[in-house]
């Protein structure tokens, strides 16, 4: 998506480390213009696709979802909440995940009422690299017997394993922008 | 806003301790196309004042507030984060606020990057209770200088003092649905 990374190019910001700042239109800062085109081409990505529910997950995934639902027949958007703590509620599905940027577990839960059985759903979120997210909410769909239709997300980092570790499984990877990897302040696409 | 009060009534439930859950539609599972009304409304309680950007916090108010944003001309939406820790980085404004539902301070923060001087900036969130939450926001609005438009909030429990406590620092607070009280599962709105 040309001015996705246009965009990355004139408002992100390389910081030491190599981590990509987004927060002045994705992630912390929202442009909501823009995430309308986000779901636009969310929707081209997946148009081929029954999709009766789309899966998030707190926080930066939720507008995200959110405005994507209005170009997918206002399907409705649950997005999964973390927690620190492994709640035992009877009434979530829970599954552990790994964050390599906290350098922490944590647990993500949905309420088992609103991932049923046999639901199409599709998983979008604002990045991906490891893929630990995407593989805890894959884990909660499944636990509710739902089907992924697949994952789509804003910003993937391409030299991160997380896309191989999706595809492993089956699971199809729609990535509006790929970096490639990051030099000396610089983005490269792929 | 009737078709909310209908909404509360029919989808929310009513757990014990006077607990309202509305997770159905509001904020674990989203009802997108409702939420377009409900940025509608609020346009219409904030028609009379400039809006150069909304205010909100993780992770409910998220996707409310950006929602709303459609209707006030795509204005930035910025959106508060929660931390356990006190984060001193000089980039943050922060406020320390207390939760009586989870029975602990937590701690707000947003990018100064993002919160500027002079900026009428409009708050939005799903629910008022003690109003600690947009103290917190009112807080980090006026460390950076800019104006509290007011609070917009979707759902407010009138039986506790949120609004006085906002009311009494002379800021305007819009409520789409006021709840009186709740007794016996029963809801009754003001």
């Amino acid at each position: 998506m040309e001015s996705l990374k246009n965009k990355i190019l004139t408002e992100g910001v390389v910081r030491e480390g190599n981590i990509l700042k987004v927060d002045k239109f994705l992630n912390h800062q929202m442009d909501i213009k823009f995430f309308n085109e986000i779901g636009k081409e969310f929707k081209e990505r997946f148009k081929d696709h029954k999709i009766d529910k789309i899966l998030t997950i707190e926080a930066s995934g939720i507008a995200i979802a959110g405005i994507a639902a209005q170009y997918f027949d206002y399907v409705p958007v649950v997005f999964a909440k973390k927690t620190d703590s492994l709640n035992i509620d009877s009434e979530l599905y829970t599954s552990k995940v790994h964050s390599f940027t906290k350098k922490k577990d944590y647990t993500v839960m949905a309420s088992k009422n609103f991932i049923k059985k046999g639901e199409n759903i599709l998983i979008i979120d604002d990045f991906l690299a490891n893929g630990c997210a995407a593989l805890g909410l894959i884990d909660i769909i499944k636990q509710g017997e739902a089907n992924v239709v697949g994952v789509g997300i804003v910003i993937e980092k391409g030299f991160q394993p997380g896309r191989k570790v999706l595809e492993e499984k089956d699971i199809k990877v729609e990535s509006l922008a790929i970096i490639e990897k990051m030099d000396a302040g610089k983005i490269y696409f792929k």
